[in-house]
């Protein structure tokens, strides 16, 4: 099963480490991972998506409960939470499909943020099926290259 | 000194763990982290922003390089790059400053994906700095909850 976590934890070096680690113990795949500063530059917000058995998710998330560099952890399975994800896309242009491209965009709202002799490159924010949209609109094209950022969220309403 | 490295990885339990071990061994902080799938469901792109001594972080990257999950490893530091971020932000609204909060989210092109009694909450994707800057300017505000998804990167041009 799919679950998407959520932690508080301090800025020390080895958190992420001891997070991966735990997980990967439990042998859970890491779909993505995001980890980034919040409001205070001593705490870090780090979203994972995770692919595996739900009891030893369960544990895992328990023992990492009891470190001390563990602020908080939610299970945003569970909750009602906004959820977006980053991309950006390099993908093959040429004369003939330039019009084709910008309309996909258009349709999509993503950004041209480059532009080569022979390629040009995208990003899109938005919920994991527009991300999956898109890029399905443009594997036909050649797609060169493509970064995601892994799912970010913040719990709905005023919480 | 702050380093950015691009990884392309195999999609295996444990790869994330050995990565952030290997650069907390290495006594590097790291400031983000952003793992997610690429156009090939069995490979991720991983993007990590360190801080650190930069002698033990090139160690820490030698060392990767020769793990069997590891497909390449980029200095983006050193490269020509796109980078973005993405960031959501709820912010304490009321009626008295509903009107400012529009006029800065217009100003930076930041989306409204959520609103409650209170509380308004805001993307914005972009460089580090438009990123900083949105959140400079909410402060004063009240920040109630922030989440950012830590920087991706693509090389510039048709590489």
């Amino acid at each position: 099963m799919k679950r998407t976590l959520s932690a508080l934890a301090k800025n020390k070096p080895g958190v992420l480490a001891d997070i991966a680690t735990e997980f990967s113990k439990s042998e859970a795949n890491i779909l993505s991972l995001a980890a980034g500063e919040t409001e205070q530059a001593e705490i870090s917000r780090i979203v994972i998506r995770l692919e595996g058995n739900d009891a030893a998710i369960d544990d895992a998330e328990q023992t990492l409960k009891n470190l001390d560099a563990i602020i908080q952890i939610d299970d945003l399975s569970r909750k009602d939470f906004v959820d977006r994800e980053l991309v950006m896309i390099k993908i093959a242009m040429s004369p003939g499909n330039t019009g084709q491209l910008m309309q996909i965009f258009e349709v999509f709202r993503a950004n041209v943020v480059g532009m080569g002799q022979e390629t040009i490159t995208v990003e899109l924010s938005g919920d994991q099926e527009r991300i999956e949209g898109l890029i399905q609109m443009l594997v036909p094209y050649g797609i060169k290259s493509l970064c995601r950022s892994g799912m970010i969220a913040l719990k709905r309403g005023d919480e």
